[in-house]
C-alpha cells in the first residue's frame, strides 16, 4: 500500500509538503501509521505543473528516504500542482516504469490500492487501453493501466468527456471485472487525477474497504494525502468512501458522491424518462 | 543492436568470454565492430546454469563496462552453459526487465535485432503468449515478447514440440504478422535458446538482412557470439544467414537452414498426401 | 544499525542463510526485531569464496527485499564462505561504495556498528591506513576505514600479524581516538573477518554497549548473525560482549575475550622483561 | 575525458542548451568530436540556481542518453545560470558521489581533465582540504577533492578571496604537487566556477596540453562549452590555454591569462619592490 499526496494552489516549493512536515510525505515513506505497509521503500516519484502543458516528472526506483536529488529537486521546484508517491510494491517489479505518478499528454494520475487477482485481470485491463494510448504502456502495474484505461475513457481525442464521468465509467467497468472474471476480487481505487488546472481525487472500493483519504483547504490551497502530515490532525478531514473530491480552479472545493452521481446508469435514468 | 555470446561446453569462468579476450564482450559494449550501434550501453545480462534446472540471472540497467559486480561475477561463476548479452535500446526504455537474456522455467533467450513497427505490432505479438506464460511479460520490448510467444509454441505445457520446430512456427507466424499488420516491417532475429542442455542460435532475417553471428568450436565446446571474440579471426565461422546452429547436448554441433526445413509448410507436405 | 550474517562449513547455497529462512537476512532487512532500525534499506551486499583466493561481491545500493539479482545469486551460489550484510545507514550516503562486505586481496569484513563523531575522527582513521592501501579506499564509511586501518595492522605486507592481534591493535587505536579527539564518542565494533579459510567475528564497543551477535554450530559449520535466523532461538549462543569468535578452518569453535588477551598491553609485559 | 557546459544569462529553460541542439550536451554523451573518448557514458550531472542561495543538484550513475528524468528536468526547469556535466571516468567508481557538479554552500563546480598519478597524489590534495570542509568529501574523485581545496583558499569562512586568485593558487600548489611527488604528472583543469552571481571558466594544463573550451556570447549571455552545441561553428570562440573566462553579473565578459596574473608569485613582486 502506497502513499501519496496532491497540492493546488499558490506556488510553493515542493519541500512544503514532500519532505518539511513532521509527518511529509517522505517520513510517511519510513514510517507510515495508516497503512499495512510500515513502510514504502520500493520507489517514489514526482509530478509537477509548471510552464509546460504537460508535468515534468521525477521516478526513481530507490527509496525515497535516501535520494539526495530529491531533497534538491522539492526544495528548487516551485509550482501551483504537484503530485508525490511513494510506493510499497503489491507483486510486480520495482522499476521506474512502475513509479508513480503516471503522465499521458498534460494528464497525471497517481494510485494507492490495487486491483486484486491481478494476473487473471490483467490482459482484460490491457484491453480497455485504446491502441492509440498502448504505447504509453511502460510497466506492468495495475495502476498505470487502470490509468491508461482511463484516458481511452473520453480524456484525449476529439470527444472530451468530464473527467469525472470518464473515471466513473472506467472504474464500474473495472468492478464489473473484478466481479466476473476476477471471481470478486478487491478493488480498491484511491487515486489523484490532474490537468494542470483541474485536480480529482477519488476514494473508493469494491469487495474490500477504500484505502485512507485526507484533505486541507487553505485559501485557494488544497492538500490531498493518504494520511494527515502533521499532528494538527484536526485540520485534516476525512474524505468518505465513494466519494470524490473537486478541486477545479478558481471554483471552490466540492466533495461529491463516486461513482454514482456521475454514473452511466444514474445518466441513464434522467434520459430514461 | 546488441552484442551477445552463448557458450556451451565444459565448465569455465565466464570471464574466459565476457571479461577477458581482446575483443570480450564488454570490450564490445565499448566499441563494436560490425554494428550500427558503436557501442551498447543501454543495460545488460547474464544467465548462467548450474546445479539448479532453471538459470541464474544477473541483469543491470548500467551499462557492462562500468559495473563491478560483473567483473566479480564473471570471475566467480563457472558454468558449462551461458549467456551474456549488452543492450543498445531500439525505442523501449532502459530497465531491467528490459534487459536480456530471458528466462521461463528452464528455457534461456536472448535476441540480437528487431521487429521494426513495433508500436503497431507490439499487441499482435503479445497476444501470442499464452494466458499462463503471461505474469512473465515484465518489460516492454519486442524481444521478450517474441521469447513468450516462442514458450508458448509448444516449449511449455503437457506436449512438448521440438524447440527448433516451435521457433520456426513463431518465426513465421511473426514473419506474417511484419507482412501483413506491419506493412512490410523489417524483422531481424539473431537468436540463442537454450535448456541447460542444448543450445540452438537463430539467424534469421524478413524484409531485411540478418544480424551477424559467429561461431567457433573447440573439442565439444561451442562459442557462438555477435562477434569474433580475438583477432584471430580465421578461426570464427560466420553462421549463414537463415540458418540455425544446433548444439545438442553430446551431440556434434550442426548447421542447418531456418526455418525451412522445419516450418509448418514442410511438414504440411506429408500432411498433403 | 545493520544486519549481517557469516557462515564457514560445507558449501552451501546461499539462500539457505540469507534468503529462505524464516527470519532471513533479507526478512531482517524488511523487519529487524533486534535493532534500533526497524529497517535495514540501504543497501546490500554478498561476499563469498570459491575457486579464487579473493572473494567475489556482490553489492547493490538497491534494498535487498526487492532485488531480483539477490534471489537468483543466492539460490545459484555455493561456498563454503561467505557473508551477507543488510545496511541502515548512519550519515554517510547510499552507495555501492558504502556498501559492505569489504574486500582487500584475499581479505574480507563487514561492520555493524558505528564511530559516533565521524566527521571529526574521519581524518585520524583515514591516516591510519597505509599509503599502498589508500587506493582501496572507495566511500565514505566508518566501516571501510576502519578496515583498511586493521589491514595496515600487519595483514597484508611481508611481515604478517594474528588477525586478532591485528585487530585488537586496530580497536585500541581506535579507542584511544574515540576517547581523545572524539570526547568520549562510542565506537560500537561488532564485526566479521576472513580470509577463505578462517572466520572470525568480534563483538566489541567503548563508551556505550555493544550490537547484538549471536552464533550457531552445527557440526563443522557455524553461522554468525546479529539476530537468530529462525525461530529457534534456544539453538542461537549469544556471543558476550567484548569477546571474539574464533572459527579456524578444521579446528573447533571458540569464545574468547577481546580484546584484553590479544592487546598490545599483554604483549608488552614479556617485552617489559 | 568529460564534456560540460556552463550557462549565465536571461533565466532559460535547461534544454536550450542540454539535450535540443544539434550537438548538446547529451548528443556529445553519445558522440564526442573533440574527446579521446568517444563516448560519455560513466553518469552526468546537473546544478542550477534558482530562488535559493546554494544551486539544486541532479546526478545520476545512468549515462545521460537513456535518462527520461533528465529531459523532463531539462524542459521543465529554467535558470539564469546553471551546469550540466556528462562524465567519462579516468578511473574511479561510477557512482553519484563521484558525478559533476559538486557543490559546497553558495559554490558550484564542474571539471574536465584529470591529475594523473592520481594514486600517489591523492592524500596530498585532501590533505589541501580544510578540516571543516572535509565533511564534504564524499567521493573519489581529482576533481571533486580540487574543488574542496579551492574552496579552502579562501572561499568560504571569514575571510573571502577573489575566487580567481582563489584558483591561482589552488592550481599553483597543485602544479607543485604534480612536478613534486607527482614526479611530472600531467594536471589538466579545464573547469568552471560560480556562485549563482558570477561565472568562471579555467583552461589550464601543467606537463600537458589543455583540454578544448569555447564560448558563445550572445547580449548578456553567454554559454561555455567543451565543445560548440551546433554546427554554426564560427559562432564559438575557443578559449586559449593558460586562460581564464570572468562573467561577472551584470558585467562584460572577460578573457583574462591564468594563473599567472592572479598568482601569488606575480603579487609577491610589487610587495617585494
Amino acid at each position: 500500500m502506497c502513499r501519496w499526496i496532491a497540492y493546488r494552489g499558490e506556488p510553493v516549493p515542493l519541500e512544503a509538503y514532500v519532505t518539511k512536515p513532521v509527518h511529509s510525505l517522505v517520513s510517511q515513506s519510513v514510517h507510515a501509521l495508516e497503512s499495512t505497509a510500515a513502510f514504502n521503500g520500493d520507489g517514489f516519484g514526482l509530478g509537477w505543473y509548471g510552464d509546460q502543458p504537460e508535468p515534468g516528472l521525477y521516478k526513481e526506483l530507490r527509496p525515497a528516504w535516501s535520494d539526495e536529488n530529491l531533497q534538491h529537486l522539492c526544495r528548487h521546484l516551485r509550482s501551483h500542482m504537484f503530485f508525490a508517491h511513494v510506493r510499497a510494491a503489491t507483486g510486480t517489479s520495482v522499476s521506474r516504469p512502475n513509479c508513480h505518478p503516471f503522465a499521458c499528454g498534460k494528464w497525471m494520475f497517481m494510485h494507492n490500492g490495487l486491483l486484486a487477482n491481478w494476473e487473471v485481470l490483467r490482459r482484460e485491463v490491457e484491453a480497455m487501453i485504446p491502441d492509440d494510448l498502448y504505447h504509453w504502456r511502460g510497466g506492468t502495474t495495475d495502476s498505470e493501466a487502470l490509468f491508461l484505461a482511463l484516458m481511452g475513457q473520453g480524456l484525449t481525442g476529439a470527444e472530451r468527456l468530464d473527467p469525472m464521468r470518464a473515471t466513473a465509467k472506467m472504474v464500474e467497468a473495472v468492478t464489473r471485472l473484478a466481479d466476473g472474471k476476477g471471481a470478486g476480487a478487491a478493488f480498491r481505487f484511491t487515486a489523484a487525477l490532474a490537468d494542470g488546472r483541474d485536480l480529482y481525487a477519488f476514494r473508493y472500493s469494491a469487495n474490500d474497504s477504500s484505502n485512507s483519504l485526507y484533505y486541507r483547504a487553505l485559501g485557494n490551497a488544497v492538500v490531498v494525502a493518504s494520511e494527515p502530515l502533521d499532528q494538527d490532525r484536526g485540520s485534516w478531514i476525512g474524505v468518505p468512501e465513494n466519494s470524490a473530491l473537486v478541486a477545479r480552479w478558481g471554483e471552490p472545493l466540492e466533495i461529491l458522491p463516486f461513482p454514482e452521481t456521475y454514473s452511466p446508469k444514474i445518466e441513464a435514468i434522467p434520459a430514461a424518462r
